[in-house]
C-alpha cells in the first residue's frame, strides 16, 4: 500500500508532500514559497519577497558577515499532462511499495527544496553563531520564460551590489545513483533563424529562378560539418543542431523564394558567442547566400573548474554517500548561467534525472533524506571547517 | 476608345469575343463547345459529345479517307482572381486602343479555338472534297486535374483504334511574335516525396539524437549537383527541383525525427522515368538514409522529331509570316503528352503566352487573324499539296 499520509515521515519527507500538493505550474507558486518562508523566517532569515511580472521570487539570507552560500531553485513544475496517464495523481504525493517518492516536481525539484530548508534547520541549530552567511534565491519561473525569475533577482542583487560567493542550486544532477554527478557549469546556448533568399519560379523553367533550397544546401551542410572547437577539461566540443527547416509554397511546381531555418549552438567556454556569430556569417558569405540571420543568445557558458565551493561539495558527497562524484558540464541550461554572472562560483547537485518531465516522475524517498545530509555537510565544510575564505 | 461591339470584327475575332464571354472557369464549359459544334456541324462534320465526369468534351470529324489532322485545346480557363485588378474586365472581351484583344482566355486560349473553326471553315469552303480528315478534340479541363479531359478521350479513342496521325494544340507557343516557336514536343514530369528517418532529441544531448535534417544534406546537395543526361537536340538537360523542405516541431531545442522534402523532376527522350528512379534511390542509398520515397509520374516527355506534320507546321508559318519558327521543347507539359500515346505527330502552335494566367491577359487581335490563316495553310500543304502520305 502506497504512503499517502506524511505524518510519520522525515521533516524532509514531509516538507516535499506539502510542496508536492500544490499544483504550481509555471508561473504559479500556489503558496509554496511560503511554506519555505515561514521555516526560514523561524531560523531567523531576512526575508524579501522579489515579485516581477506575474512570477514570484523570493531572497532570504542569515547572518551578516563572512562569505554567502545561496541554495538556489524553483517552486514552479512543468505541466503533468493528462492525469490518467500516471499511475498515482501526479499532485497527490505518496511512497510507492518500492520507496520512490512520487509526484510531479518531487525530482525537479521540490524534493531538493525541502531537503535544503531542513539541512539548514539541521545545520542553525547545531551551529547558531556560524560563520558566514547562507541564502535562498527561489523563483517560480524557471520552466518557463525564466525572465522574471532569477535572472530579475539575479539583476536586482548586482544593483545592490551584495555578494553571492557559493550557490548550490538543486537541479537534479544525478543520473544513476545520489550524488554521482555535480554539475560545476553548463554550456552556451545561442539560437538563430536564418532566411536564405532565392528568385521564386516555376519547376518547368528553372533557369528563370533561383532555388534558395538548393543554394542553401552545400551551406548547411559546412555548417553541420565544421569543426567549431575540441571542448577541454570541463566542456564537450560544441555541438551546432538545425531544428527546423522550412520552404516551398505547398505548390510541387513552384520553386520557393526563400528558406528558413532555425539553428542552435550549445558551446564551450573555448569559444564566444561573437566568434559563433562571425564564423557562421563568414561561412554563408563563402558560399555567397543571400540571408538575412537573426540570433538570440539564451545564455552564456559558465564554469566553476575550482575553488572551495566544488571541494566541499565534492568531499561532501564523499562523506554522506561513500563515492566520489563526478564533475559535469553536460545538459540543457538552468539558472546557475544567471547567478555566475555575479563571480559566484555554481555547483548544480540534486536527485536523480531519470524522470524528469515525463509521467510518473518520482525519486527514491530514502534519496531525499541523504541529499538533505550531503547539503548539510557543505555547510559544515563551508562554515565550520573553515574552508570558505571570508 | 476601345471596341466592345464585335460586330465590324473579322469571323475569328467575333468568335473569340463570344467565346472570351463566357466565364468558363475550369471545369465549366459554359456553353463554349456548343458554340463551336453549332459551326462545325454546319460544316458536315461528325459531332460526339464525350462528357466524363464534371468535364465536357466533344470529338468532331469531317471525311472518311486518308490521313487525320486534329486541332486540339480547352474552352476553359483559370480563374481570374478579383476582377478589380484588371484594367477591363476579364469577361467583356474588348480590343483596346493598341489593338490588343483582352479577356480571360484571350491568349490560352478560346483565341486559337476561334482561328482554329474559321480555318476549317475557309478550307472547307474552298476545298469541300479535299483529301484526309480533319478532327476537333475539345476539352474543359486542361487547366484542372485533366484526368476527365484529353486523356479520358484518348482512351476512348484508342479502344476504338481510331487513327490520330497528325495533332496541332493550340496552345500559346508564341515568345516574341506570332509563331516565332512551335513545340514539337515536351519534356516528361515525374514528382517525388521524401521522407527521411532520423531520431528524436533533445538538441543539448545529440549523440542521443539522429538530425534528419543534417543527414539529409549533403544527399540533397548531391541530387541537385547530379549530372541526369546532356539533353539532345529537341530537349535540354533534365532538371531537377526541390520545391518543398520541411522539418522541425517549431521548438528551437528539439531535434526533430523527420525531414519531408518534395521534389520534381523535368525529363528529356535521353532517359526513362524508371531510371530516373533508380539514380535517385541510388544516390539516397550511397548516403546510407533510412527514407520512404513515393513516385508520381505526371506525364512521359514526348517528341515529333520530324515528319510532315512538322513540315507543313514551319512552312505554313513561313508562307504567312514571312519568317521562319523555332522548333522547341521547353516549358511545363500540355495535353499533347496524352495525344502523342496514340502515335500521332504532335506540334503546339499558338500565339503569344506573355500574359498567360496573369491579370490584363491579351494578344494582338491581328495576330489571331493570322494565327487562323497560318492553321489553314497547314491544311492546305497537308491535304492539297499533298504533303500528307496516307
Amino acid at each position: 500500500m502506497p504512503i499517502t499520509d506524511p505524518a510519520g515521515l522525515s521533516p524532509t519527507l514531509q516538507l516535499a508532500f506539502e510542496l508536492i500538493r500544490r499544483p504550481s505550474v509555471t508561473p504559479d507558486d500556489l503558496g509554496c514559497q511560503a511554506l519555505m518562508i515561514e521555516r526560514l523566517a523561524a531560523l531567523g532569515f531576512h526575508i524579501e519577497r522579489l515579485p516581477f511580472g506575474e512570477v514570484e521570487n523570493f531572497w532570504a539570507t542569515r547572518g551578516h558577515h563572512g562569505p554567502l552560500l545561496a541554495f538556489a531553485g524553483h517552486t514552479d513544475v512543468v505541466p503533468s499532462g493528462p492525469p490518467t496517464r500516471w499511475d498515482y495523481p501526479p499532485f497527490e504525493p505518496c511512497i510507492d511499495d518500492d520507496g520512490m517518492l512520487r509526484g510531479r516536481g518531487a525530482a525537479d525539484m521540490k524534493g531538493s527544496l525541502a531537503a535544503m530548508v531542513t539541512a539548514v534547520e539541521r545545520f542553525v541549530a547545531a551551529h547558531p553563531e556560524h560563520h558566514g552567511q547562507i541564502g535562498f534565491l527561489i523563483t517560480s519561473d524557471e520552466e518557463g520564460p525564466a525572465v522574471d525569475g532569477t535572472r530579475a533577482v539575479v539583476e536586482h542583487l548586482r544593483e545592490r551590489h551584495e555578494r553571492l560567493d557559493y550557490c548550490i542550486v538543486g537541479e537534479p544532477s544525478s543520473t544513476a545513483r545520489l550524488g554521482d554527478v555535480i554539475k560545476n557549469g553548463r554550456r552556451g546556448s545561442l539560437g538563430g533563424v536564418l532566411h536564405i533568399k532565392g528568385v521564386q519560379g516555376h519547376v518547368a523553367y528553372p533557369h528563370l529562378a533561383r532555388n534558395p533550397i538548393h543554394q542553401a544546401l552545400p551551406a548547411l551542410d559546412a555548417l553541420t560539418r565544421e569543426h567549431w572547437d575540441s571542448g577541454n577539461d570541463f566542456f564537450p566540443a560544441t555541438s551546432f543542431q538545425i531544428s527546423n527547416i522550412r520552404s516551398g509554397t505547398g505548390a510541387t511546381n513552384v520553386i520557393p523564394g526563400e528558406v528558413e531555418m532555425v539553428f542552435n549552438f550549445r558551446f564551450s567556454t573555448e569559444l564566444t558567442h561573437e566568434q559563433l556569430r562571425q564564423r557562421t556569417a563568414a561561412i554563408l558569405d563563402a558560399h555567397g547566400l543571400d540571408y538575412q540571420l537573426d540570433w538570440t543568445l539564451n545564455g552564456e557558458p559558465f564554469l566553476t573548474a575550482e575553488g572551495e565551493l566544488v571541494e566541499a561539495a565534492v568531499l561532501g558527497v564523499e562523506e554522506v554517500m561513500g563515492h566520489r562524484p563526478e564533475l559535469s558540464t553536460s545538459g540543457g541550461t538552468s539558472d546557475g548561467r544567471f547567478i555566475a554572472t555575479l563571480g559566484s562560483q555554481v555547483v548544480e547537485l540534486g536527485p536523480l534525472n531519470a524522470t524528469i518531465h515525463q509521467v510518473n516522475e518520482r525519486i527514491r524517498a530514502a534519496d531525499l533524506d541523504e541529499l538533505s545530509r550531503v547539503y548539510e555537510a557543505i555547510l559544515k565544510r563551508l562554515f565550520i571547517n573553515g574552508s570558505a575564505r571570508p
